[in-house]
């Protein structure tokens, strides 16, 4: 596909300046560009590759237009621009209509007409499968689990019974939505397993990455709102709550009964203990153990960095120690007070 | 389904008080609760729900019944009865038993006539499936694959081939069993793999979460003890051994060969290291890295709590300072005495 | 299979001491072995098991070959032979060439005739599948992924479109390769996906562990080296560059647009933030965070390793107030010297 500089202005709600007719059938970064291709600059740490570039038009802010030595397009939000002008270039594949003959469908579902059902899937009784949908193969959606219009199962999705996902969601292979949650209470040292009968509740425009795990409510849904975006790896445990428009990235992990807010961000490899709630606007720092509610926007971090291993032997050796150490600096403070209070004393 | 409170009541070991006849046709939150519904307190921090509740039964304890305003099942533990009266209203779905037609089952592989094979899946060579059992929707049981009476595996569950599982296991989606372990001898800086021909056993009433993944092992076995329950994304590397009814959460994780007893509890996201021991009863916290054998019982922990990341920018980056703080106090602990004795001497 | 110790001392490189025509039938370990096995001590705390051993042979250093009551395989590297030999005796299966009747193959899909195409598998449009390429049963090989020869996928393994795989490569079930990296462009609020058009291009000889994600890449190719091993639940994000003859243990994760080394470990649990560089010859200890570029080859740690929770308690509370500690010991030794100096001045 080749759209011409005039055509991406307007999808990426840029200003053109350039030749309007030049026709960009590629996006590249500005080191690897070749001529036909249109580059982007979002993090200023790639500045430098902007003077020399084979790109044919450059995405970037007006303070950087200055420096562009081609064609570009001017935006305030440079990084969103691309992403639209990648829309524009690479749209998502279609898939025809209809269902593979290997795909086994019970005939109490329902599936629009136009929705693409893949090889080797399963479409369990009762489940409804709305306009556009596409399942891709390897899928299997249980019994009673609704998939919006335009949302897409990319391969290997299971959605088990009574799971809800919303429209124009984006499931990546691996990934396990309403299966059940750890539910479990102990009988004299035997746990006796507590029946997880909540459903895993998907908004629209919600991303889930691959291998990742959604677990359905114990006794209530367990909620992904709008517009949340999950990455590879990341679990859901039962009960929980994610608000509009969240994003969590690999790894990530949330236990069970806790409430996220809207607009907040969980860094990789972060996680949330159970019945907690984290505020909107709340930002998780990579690697980090969020133990208590947070009400207040912000960041929060508790990320323990890697320090050469003959360090971290001698240092961390001391964290068991620290209060010991607290300790120890009150002690000496209160001598050296006495101390000098009978130096001066002695001086008078 | 709809059931009696004596029934209920029977069905939970607890005690009635109120209308043996009253029907109860599901289980709700105190807050959710609608007349028809049975619901619970084990949490004290929900007995502000009690009150107003419009369940038309509670299960609770004896010290709380007397604050219930409805009818209720009064146990020892309120939380136990739960489970019990759950698997009473809502039964484990009933899967006809057979072969479905989309179903590749190898001729040598044994299938009991009252098992039910569900779609799109396999059953490998010389694998056996056990009266009852519930092969769900894309399974793959591989060669020589073992499964006892009453299994289920949900959909999507892969057993390697030479798997053993127990009786009453279930088996959530994603999940893979009997995969290789990381077995890697270096040769002059390239890997060489060692194989791993040990299989995956699990005892009975094994529980599995989604996308949870148990290696096989190396020579011996991985082996997993009856009544173990796993949550979702849980690792388990080759050799490990899980005690009886020892209990990991998500996103935990044990090394290779390492041995975990009896009653145990892994939280969420905890990681042991390879080729240790935990005795029974110990319990570890959640985000906690475990790196040395616990030889008695208790609970352990190391997680680091989040702070904000103002605070943490200026407290962490003394982490790397510690051993030097601890000395420059014994430093001025030492000179601090010895300036007393100075002083002492000078004041005599 | 049963081989001569002359066969076997041959294939692992090893000096053979003993009887060269004594038939070995099986691995396994000092302590469970049985006459007919060969036994291995790589790791010095199993020494102990070597003079009671029942094996019929074991695999040792010179060092502790004068300890040995049996015949022996004498090698500077006995882990390395054990593999070997592990390799002899137990071959990978083989799988018949051909395309079951249940795998879906796209017509413009290219199968090398001696390819293994599995039961409940499917190719897609343009994939090429290599010579001897073993693809196992629910094996999901999407649009043009190609397979260099003589890999195997082992089952339930998702190839996203365009994934490229080298030669002799072995994925083990649950892995899926080539998902969308997590890109996204926030336009006031609501998350935008940025289009992944990059591949995952994997090299030769590359392991993949059970449930791990490879992302393909936003614009450039995700990349994994030659002769990289990854364990299972491993995560990889977009644009990752993985050097040859890495090799990461189980939950070890890898932030977007980060460059690993050649010949480095990554431990088990252990993560890596997005955009930095580690050099050749990194090892990285299990559980720890890498938070910025590592330029020298060496051992790097950030564990934080459980104590007992009532050690814990008091001692990690401290932790947020490092720096006020630190300051207190800096205006204590102040404090020190100046009383000492006023001390000797008063003593003059």
């Amino acid at each position: 596909m080749a759209l011409t500089l005039a055509a991406l202005a307007k999808t990426a709600q840029a200003q053109l300046r350039g030749d309007p007719d030049r026709l960009i059938d590629s996006v590249a970064t500005l080191q690897d560009a070749h001529p036909g291709a249109i580059s982007f600059l979002a993090n200023p740490k790639y500045r430098a590759y902007l003077e020399t570039t084979r790109a044919s038009a450059v995405i970037l802010d007006a303070e950087n237009a200055g420096l562009c030595p081609v064609d570009c397009l001017i935006s305030d939000n440079p990084y969103l621009a691309h992403a639209r002008v990648m829309a524009a270039l690479y749209p998502e594949p279609r898939y025809p209509a209809g269902i593979d003959g290997s795909a086994v469908v019970d005939p109490s579902a329902r599936v629009a007409p136009t929705a693409s059902i893949g090889a080797q899937s399963f479409v369990g009784a009762g489940a409804e499968i709305g306009e556009d949908v596409i399942v891709g193969p390897g899928c299997m959606v249980m019994e009673g689990a609704t998939i919006g219009a335009g949302s897409r199962l990319v391969a290997m999705v299971t959605l088990c019974h009574g799971t809800v996902l919303g429209r124009r969601c984006l499931v990546h292979p691996g990934a396990v939505i309403g299966g059940d949650g750890f539910g479990l209470a102990n009988d004299a040292g035997r746990w006796v397993k507590v029946q997880q009968v909540g459903r895993a509740v998907l908004g629209d425009d919600v991303e889930v990455g691959s291998c990742t795990s959604i677990d359905r409510g114990a006794i209530e849904d367990t909620v992904i709102a709008d517009g949340v975006k999950l990455d590879s790896q990341v679990h859901i445990a039962h009960n929980v709550k994610v608000g509009e428009h969240t994003a969590m990235a690999g790894c990530a992990a949330v236990a069970g009964s806790s409430t996220i807010g809207s607009h907040c961000t969980i860094a990789g490899g972060a996680g949330l203990t159970g019945h907690i709630e984290l505020a909107d606007h709340v930002h998780v720092s990579g690697a980090t153990a969020v133990t208590r509610s947070i009400r207040k926007p912000g960041v929060y971090t508790g990320t323990v960095p890697a320090i050469e291993h003959a360090d971290w032997l001698k240092n961390f050796a001391r964290l068991r120690h620290l209060d010991d150490l607290a300790r120890r600096i009150k002690s000496l403070e209160r001598e050296l007070a006495a101390l000098r209070q009978q130096h001066d004393k002695a001086g008078d």
